[in-house]
């Protein structure tokens, strides 16, 4: 065996595909720079508060918000759809007592072809009432395996429920309270789309290939699971509690910025200002302290981030780390009370409406996503009998 | 409601990332002018022939062919892993009953994180030994569902037997003509790694978000099953049996192109000579066809190529259109009596090695994927209620 070793290291690799315009998109426009964020022309604080999570999912497939009769006609489709298909019910009842969280959602997703006899369709207006119906079934593949893992009994759909109020009471089997259905849709609408981050590129790859819309969500939800994705939410909850108090924040920041420690639910890739989804969820969780009169955890979130930004100014001038979004959605779904370990889960049902939206634009588009590769291994090896291997 | 429509439309956008090295790879070159496939350094025509497709998979994963030793305990590892778990295949015997093709194999990959409580291990060494546990597991899924869907008893593995051997004894319950088997490893073999194709691409996106093995092996299967990608191999075969004998071919060839239609089985996007799988596979039907005494199929699959090249050059001059793996594998697949839905699911099966290659390479880049894209769409849009909207 030999190899000569050659390797073509002049070709320039766009590592991480960083800096590379992949796609051109009618879809989001996310301004890192101002802190700005627009679904379809929207600016999502003019949206957040006045609209259900439905509505913004038929604004990012449509491109327009619903008409009255769109919205009926779109809550009908995703009420019918709700209901899973029995063997899909049975096979993750099976899977659910070996699997969990992101994993067990991959492989319900993975199912939702079922019952489906045209998926793969390539058709945009099938492909726009198909993410309705998927956009539908992913909360209540979340709901009814955390209830099967828990061995309780899954509770079936109401037909008159909308998406979040829908998916507490699968949860649950009680009708929420609507300050938590209100706290969920505004979490919803805040994470539904954030343009081409490794998830959503993901599923457009897929469908490029002139692949199914339920191969692709799956895919999607396969990097979304990527902790330099999707996150780490649930170490947000506990930094929170650990703090405690107010009063304590700053000892805190202090010591873990000092000891060299990243602070969780500070800085963001693309935005250099606080993150315009910051906001909007503190907002919802404020108003929902209105209603339950428990301001704690929102107070000591606050705290710690006015803290934090503080603290980093001195400490690390020049960083520009503000909060992100996982500090606040962190404070929200608490606030609505998901237990933590459905926080990425939950990430992926409010996705699944931009996900499936750039899907429907990648299929439009037509080409297939095929990037180059730059040999850099050996050459001229030549094969040799086992025996004389090593 | 209004929109300004101004977009940035002077970004230069690299639709389908046509031209764009997306990385540095030791795995595979593929050298399109000259027609060669070299396999870390191996010219895939010195290995054909001489190594199973455990010893590639090996070579793949590690880097260099095994020793005795290293092959006894890969071979090990992966007769181990052969036996699914009984909860993924509990959940794939309700599921075979509505899901067929590459749906079922999706959903069966996606249950793979069961029973591996280290799924989402990072480490290196543990991802080598989960991809032979992998690779084997995905012809286990293939076979089982195939006899479920043909409400067949699925057929355990044998732990005796190689991954071609044991891929053809679950299939049909009985042990296979060791031709077949050859055949069948020279056509894992031959498909085992193309460099970054779409669905290589698309695994180590999922990767590189620190997701695990298993998230982007489904997420490769659903972009393999898009039809620009997996291809269609059916219709080679429906080709070749309506062209029927060797003396049709001209006229069958000739009416296709003044017709304007392609020919199935020719071209490819990087080869402008002939796809060196081509040369392979067909000597791998010729060894068969020794055995077996059935040369049918072979002498018309070698009429059609060389009449498809002549009428080309004669009628499309300069389009530079040879035979391309697909027409081949058609030719083998059949000779081993492999059942054509099973094509692709077969495709998935060879390729699932350098899928795996890929994803332990970007795992060892450890850079998180994601592109730009630029906004082109409206601007200044305004919330309406919802009665004043149409």
């Amino acid at each position: 065996m030999s190899g000569t070793g050659e390797s073509d290291k002049t070709v320039k690799v766009a590592r991480g595909l960083e800096g590379i315009v992949a796609a051109a998109t009618h879809i989001a426009e996310v301004d890192g720079e101002r802190g700005k964020l627009t679904l379809r022309g929207y600016d999502i604080s003019n949206l957040s508060g006045k609209v259900t999570f439905e509505e913004v999912a038929y604004l990012l497939w449509h491109g327009s918000l619903p008409t009255k009769a769109q919205y009926d006609e779109l809550c009908t489709e995703m009420s019918r759809a709700r209901e899973l298909p029995p063997q899909a019910l049975a096979a993750l009842d099976t899977l659910s007592e070996c699997a969990e969280g992101m994993h067990v959602l991959r492989m319900g997703a993975s199912m939702l072809s079922i019952g489906d006899p045209t998926v793969d369709s390539l058709d945009i207006a099938s492909n726009q009432v198909r993410s309705a119906r998927l956009q539908a079934q992913i909360p209540a593949i979340v709901a009814h395996t955390y209830r099967m893992r828990k061995g309780l009994p899954i509770v079936h759909p109401k037909p008159e429920h909308g998406l979040a109020q829908g998916f507490l009471y699968m949860l649950e089997g009680e009708e929420p309270h609507p300050a938590r259905v209100d706290g969920l849709n505004a979490y919803l609408v805040a994470v539904s789309e954030h343009g081409l981050n490794a998830s959503t590129f993901t599923g457009r790859v897929v469908v490029a290939t002139d692949s199914d819309l339920v191969s692709a969500l799956t895919a999607a939800i396969g990097a979304l699971k990527g902790p330099k994705h999707g996150g780490v939410p649930g170490p947000v909850l506990k930094m929170l509690e650990e703090i405690g108090e107010p009063e304590n924040a700053e000892a805190y920041i202090r010591a873990e910025i000092l000891a060299g420690r990243r602070i969780m639910g500070f800085g963001h890739r693309i935005y250099k200002v606080r993150d315009p989804r910051a906001e909007l969820l503190g907002d919802a969780a404020d108003k929902m302290a209105e209603l339950t009169g428990d301001r704690h955890l929102l107070r000591l979130t606050r705290a710690v981030e006015e803290t934090t930004v503080k603290v980093l100014a001195e400490l690390k001038p020049g960083r520009d780390l503000y909060a992100n979004v996982e500090l606040f959605a962190a404070l929200i779904l608490h606030a609505v009370r998901v237990p933590s370990e459905l926080f990425t889960p939950c990430f992926a049902i409010g996705r699944t409406a931009g996900w499936t939206a750039h899907m429907i634009e990648q299929m439009e588009d037509g080409k297939l996503i095929r990037p180059n590769s730059v040999y850099v291994g050996p050459r001229g090896m030549q094969w040799a009998p086992m025996a004389e291997r090593g």
